[in-house]
């Protein structure tokens, strides 16, 4: 079956006030990423064409966010429904006479897999003017329902307020999302009234005017989960989960340990290897990837950073941006690392702060160590050459190389470049008063004696 | 409708076997407070005007936690049941006439509304002797049943052991709570006999022997989860999450993110503002202020704290008492602050300790910066003026006073004031031994060759 | 009743591909324990005289983990079904004739009470040649079905697809544990034949082959959790789920607070005394032992520790192999404590690492305090007496002792050992430059508008 060229129109122009916010409720992220971004990236797989979005208030947030990702923004304002929304994407859409697919930016888990259906379905030799998107809720509740013959014809779309009894038994309900033939769309839609009592143009009211036509749509079926729509933070808590608990599942299924899976949170694009272990407790941001045997121990964060196989993270490691752990190389307990490379076999296992730094292989990073990495101004770059190993409590004052094979003296503060295999140290003499504690403890027992 | 002045009576003399606790039980808390500390605030909402807790074991836990509130304490030994119970805290009532509010210690979480309702009921026209709590449980077990008219006049109470199967049959069923007229109370009481199984003196009798001399009584309905009961540990956990589930809600309904919901725990006292988001894994303590736009990262522990607006705090922050963060100041991970405020747009960005400090508007405060308060007897203060730059790696030890704009190089241990726009550096000097490492390094292998 | 000498059979011989691991299926851990060391331990508790696991791939793996425990293994391979892998464990169980429980590597929660049961129902005057453990699923999907008397003796057993309607609709089900007679185990396993569609041999036949015989067979019964099996990652992170439920309701019950049960992740052998509080998002390594009274914080990770009464941790502690925290001691936020003893009363409250170290009673050990315990080859010791007080940002250089009530002064390097009562302080002399950080601000401010 051949998939003609589709736009993808997602409609994106409701006020969202039940979000109480000041960011656009498309703009909310799901998994680290805007609702709105997980279309736009379903659609791209899918090679969408042309892609509008429809916004009423909050449109220069939209605008930002999508200028840059070759979207066409178009205004809904006033907002008279659906059928009105689409219309507004006419002109953004500019003569466009393949498939259109009409989204929602609140309903963001639908699956490019389900589009694809939709379009092959538009595309199918009996040729309906629309595919609508139906869906078998565990409770129907409220939802407009769909009639429709054993071969997805569509007799009849109802409103549940308009539905007879019989109607209402109908658990096939419509989610809203279609893909109708871009040459039927714009004339249906001049044809939609408002004859309402919301006095609003719906959408799904051109399936029975094609109808009425002679011209029939058809119904396909997505799982309910994927047709959830948000329209507050509950909404989006209870997306956010169920798109989780997807991500966790699959990462097992894939051959990574979750010894609880309910405590390890996915970004859109982590990827994780094989006999990974995720202890509890992990959190992943934006642009990471783990290779296989990977030991990830609980309370991390992870954050744009690509960690080598066999490398063992945590517990407590924070990677930021850039970070980027060798095969075999270790990051312990509070131990955060930024922008900054560890070559195979390196560790800092405790209590640092490795930013803007190259560490060689094998090199052994002393707990309490600090990059000195910034002067209120500009940041410096650490070098720190394979198998060198810094004492603890050291503060490398960059920009700063440390040769291979060097040892830097715990507790020294490192201002110039240390040779190759020499010893730098850096730091105060040890002095000592005999019995002064004790004289200092009569004293300060006394003073807070006489405090009281 | 006119509510009468009320006491509240809150019967704790149970002896919380089950609890396996040296702790009293009505003193566990949830969400951070005490649940005999839940009840308190409740009917002070409401302008209870004596309030009397009887307890049993354990009485001086209790005493010291009510005294400061204005609770008088009963003691009821032996314990012969509730209707006993009651007639104990007659005496610390010292004659109060108005209604009675009969609540019991190990029911936390009524609601002032509820409570409300109890008493807006007594003094409805029909004037009913008492008013009972009931609830309809999903699984109504071997409580109590109350059998009552549709206005909820009660034509019966009736123990679960005594009743007919189609009195097992209501689903309403009994919670104990009452509101009582006064100057009914004692002499119903007075009437109360033992003369059942367990021996012991019911509450819940009164109603009967009212009803006997012709006076009614009425049943109001809670939710099932508001006269929840702790008995046990596991009881606590669950009323614990009932409190947390419902708190959360109402956190996103006002307009806050929780990206994950279900790791989030506020205390009882807990404010948040508009557009806070929450990334999972964060814990409250008491006394905390979040302004809006604030975003915890994950993993951050905050307790006695104000975050202004914009904030940005986390992930691993911990904010102890006294931690007053600035409008978009920035606590990093493994910072921890105590006792100590950050100024608008200040950082403290990495593995630092700022304790018993004042720091200015954009001062930042490098990796590893210790405040050193504390001598052993006394906690001194540290002062940091307004942009001003404390390098990475730095003990400053207090009292000290770093004047606005100065920069503190990186490893510096400050005694001394710092003057404003002046560097101060307070490290030893590098050293430098060519080739020791190397020989070291042999050295060393040689050594770990012969223990084998 | 008199139980004879018995010997666990345990098969392990499956291939785990849905596992997708490189580790053999019965070695993933639960609560940190192989799957199969919660069988050994099970049986060892019985006081089994043999045991035996019969592997097929990877039996290194398997063998290197049960040599040390006294544990024969046999191969299996190729792989013919249960009855063929019962008997390739004939020649390790070396002519033993007492009773043989048959196991499963990967049903790992059967409790031993439940495995006793079993061969006290096999040694019961009635002497049935074979129990066979049933279960009762919510679900009984396809497993096989036992049908039995009410007094247990199995009339059939039949596969889920040769079943009736009317067999199917019985919901007493095989879970494929056993317990035989020894001496008619082989004979009986002789009998089996392959003739079913997968040409296997199993295990289950004998009990219809006994009966054919004269011989009976009974069945007891297991609650459906402990002979739930392993064969996907989500399987076993179901199994840890329920393990650690059970695991957290024991806690409470036995007198701890858990806060939020559901994150508090307990070890095999985590041991924990009474009142007990512990606060959410706590991770329990092996071999810890926690004592009355004792406070752990959120966001704590102990392993191999011993914490004594009254004792508080955390949040953000963690206890490595080997630390053992004395009564009343404390133990704070980002404080990492390996092979290190802390005397009672002892404090290390922040951003610490404390290695190799023997802590005495009352010590303090000031914010960023670091033990350098390590020279990149060996590690050493550092003894801090009674009462001592180690300022803060201060680096301890192994091997080295810090007598009773001394002093190290904050920001200090010490590498000579400090008497008794007496200061050290190591650390550079401060230097003012007066104006340096104006002119250096002017500086880079210009430097960074030449850049742009």
């Amino acid at each position: 079956m051949q998939t003609r060229p589709f736009a993808a129109l997602i409609l994106a122009a409701g006020k969202g006030t039940r979000m109480k916010s000041d960011l656009h409720k498309v703009l909310h992220p799901i998994a680290g990423q805007p609702m709105l971004g997980h279309l736009l990236a379903s659609v791209d797989a899918l090679g969408a064409e042309r892609k509008v979005v429809v916004t009423g208030a909050g449109r220069e947030q939209v605008e930002a966010y999508v200028a840059p990702r070759g979207v066409a923004v178009a205004t809904q304002e006033p907002q008279l429904g659906t059928a009105h929304a689409v219309q507004q994407g006419e002109t953004a859409l500019g003569g466009f006479d393949g498939d259109v697919l009409i989204l929602y930016g609140d309903v963001p888990l639908v699956r490019p897999e389900t589009m694809q259906a939709m379009l092959d379905r538009l595309n199918a030799p009996d040729a309906p003017v629309a595919v609508v998107l139906g869906f078998r809720p565990h409770d129907a509740l409220a939802y407009g329902r769909i009639l429709a013959g054993a071969d997805g014809t569509i007799v009849k779309m109802v409103e549940y307020k308009d539905a007879t009894p019989d109607e209402r038994a109908v658990d096939l309900c419509n989610s809203g999302l279609m893909a109708v033939r871009g040459a039927d769309l714009w004339p249906l839609l001049a044809k939609v009234g408002n004859d309402n009592a919301a006095g609003e143009y719906y959408l799904p009211d051109i399936v029975m005017i094609a109808r009425q036509a002679g011209r029939a749509s058809a119904v396909i079926e997505a799982e309910p989960w994927e047709v959830a729509g948000v329209n507050s933070r509950a909404e989006l808590a209870g997306v956010e989960a169920e798109w989780q608990g997807r991500r966790r599942r699959a990462a097992m299924a894939d051959g990574a340990t979750l010894i609880a899976p309910e405590t390890v949170w996915f970004a859109f694009d982590t990827k994780i290897g094989r006999d990974v272990v995720l202890e509890p407790n992990i959190v992943f941001g934006p642009n990471v990837s783990i290779g296989d045997g990977v030991t990830i121990h609980a309370f991390s964060h992870i954050e744009g950073a690509i960690v080598a196989k066999g490398a063992e993270i945590g517990p407590y490691a924070r990677l930021r941006p850039g970070a980027d752990i060798g095969e075999n190389a270790k990051v312990g307990n509070f131990v955060e690392i930024k922008k900054a490379r560890l070559g195979p076999g390196a560790k800092a296992n405790h209590l640092s702060y490795i930013g803007d730094a190259d560490v060689g292989a094998k090199a052994n990073i002393g707990a309490g160590t600090i990059t000195c990495n910034y002067d209120g101004f500009l940041k410096y770059k650490t070098t720190i050459g394979a198998g060198a190993f810094i004492g603890s409590n050291s503060a490398l004052v960059a920009p700063v190389t440390i040769g291979d094979g060097a040892i830097v003296g715990a507790g020294s503060v490192v201002t110039c470049n240390v040779n190759s295999d020499a010893l730098a140290i850096a730091r105060g003499k040890q002095e000592a008063r005999a019995g002064w504690a004790a004289t200092f403890r009569e004293k300060m027992a006394a003073k807070k004696a006489e405090k009281r």
